[in-house]
């Protein structure tokens, strides 16, 4: 394994599609984003992508997160896994344009889940892949799963696991807005962005964000972050950027300072 | 594991696409197969189809097969994997278009190969897909190779791999031929098919037509049919039937008498 450690890029569903839509790709964005990376110039880049208005319509529909249990969705499982592989083909094309070694790992071909969470992966491919100066692509998807028969995969939870795995050194967290604020920023003006926070601080944001009520108030951006802890503890940055605008995903890829919110463990 | 033992079908490259193209889809072709297996409905199906237009051509131009040389071969190699996939993404549309619980697994996802041959598969998450009625779909790839460093991985070999490891009754093999014949019947119309062989008379088939020469006077289908050979050996019948002809695949999934070659241990 080379000696630079990896950065993992974590761009959301919401950034690369239309979430109002159904199977709405932004493709201009994909594109934009494509072009950044490939200016970053960065070895040992693990690129994860969620599935907005791709996986999540098909899988809803079907309720593939809670299980395996009607044979009529086994159709609906075969689909959700499609279609995140036709989402992740258009990044795919595009990273590959922009001339980057990119290779796609289908996390239902490695993977296989526990009650959702992680179980086994084989990362024989995925390690040949980074020593050989890859850059590998995994993405959301359904995945077999021991208890459940079936379930969906968070792009967030490969994300860390993998950070965790091959021992990052940073999880560019890529969203559609511009950090962790103290409440929604879609929805209150005066939302308050925190710039840099430790683990500690982050665990005090997340316990007053979430009481009394137990309602995310930072619109599902706590829930978010709260995947990434486990990497959090093992000493390695998260930095939250918003994707959608240009220029943040290649300031956080050559490390230059960001616009977003940097947690450290501190 | 189901007591039922499983199928392989085995679809060439040369039958969902045009050889003479580039990128070029047989989609007419991809939707009729699709619904002569639906309309066989084949409990524990392992479906594994080529790369035809879409990998070779990307293979050849990179020199993929021959194995990591340079790094300006390594975009190549993520373009051949790219175009393997859409070729795949065509073929599980339309699988799923017509309500086959098919579900893709990624072969350089979880297979490492040692000079070409399959070296490590990790099987975890086709046995689920087994067990739980789901139709595998795999396809020639793009692999990485533990002395090659990435290499061609053909769908005839992956085939053979996952008829012995999963103890499957039959291989159907899908080409663009009626099945073996003493010359190629593309050049030769006096071309005389063989419709029943024992492995023994496929030896002596092979041992002949080859020789004076050295070259493979069939077209090429005596090796391919040499892929075969272990699964042979370990009592799996093989037939050989025309894909591109309408109803040879649904007879041969059917367990119909066919009008292809097929080959037992004897």
């Amino acid at each position: 394994m080379s000696i630079i450690k990896p950065i993992v890029l974590k761009i959301g569903g919401s950034v690369i599609t239309d979430k109002d839509g159904e199977l709405s790709a932004r493709t201009e964005v994909i594109n934009r984003l494509a072009e950044e990376i490939a200016l970053a110039k960065k070895e040992n880049l693990i690129i994860v992508h969620g599935g907005g208005s791709f996986g999540h319509p098909t899988a809803n529909r079907h309720a593939i997160k809670e299980g395996l249990r009607s044979d009529s969705q086994k159709v609906g499982f075969a689909e959700t896994h499609h279609v995140m592989t036709v989402l992740n083909g258009l990044v795919m094309d595009s990273l590959v344009w922009h001339n980057i070694p990119a290779v796609s790992i289908a996390p239902s071909s490695c993977i296989v889940t526990e009650s959702g969470r992680i179980k086994s992966f084989d990362d024989g491919a995925m390690k040949m892949l980074l020593n050989l100066g890859f850059t590998p692509v995994l993405y959301g998807d359904a995945t077999l799963d021991e208890k459940l028969g079936f379930t969906i995969l968070s792009g967030d939870q490969i994300a860390t696991y993998m950070a965790v795995r091959f021992d990052a050194a940073k999880i560019v967290f890529g969203v559609d807005i511009d950090g962790l604020f103290d409440s929604d920023p879609k929805i209150n003006k005066n939302a308050r962005l925190y710039r840099h926070l430790t683990l500690s601080e982050l665990k005090d944001v997340q316990e007053h964000l979430r009481s009394p009520t137990k309602v995310d108030v930072t619109g599902g951006m706590c829930g978010k972050v709260n995947e990434l802890t486990p990497a959090l503890e093992r000493g390695i940055q998260v930095e939250i950027v918003n994707a959608s605008k240009p220029n943040r995903i290649y300031k956080a890829l050559a490390g230059e300072k960001g616009e977003g919110t940097l947690i450290e463990k501190g």
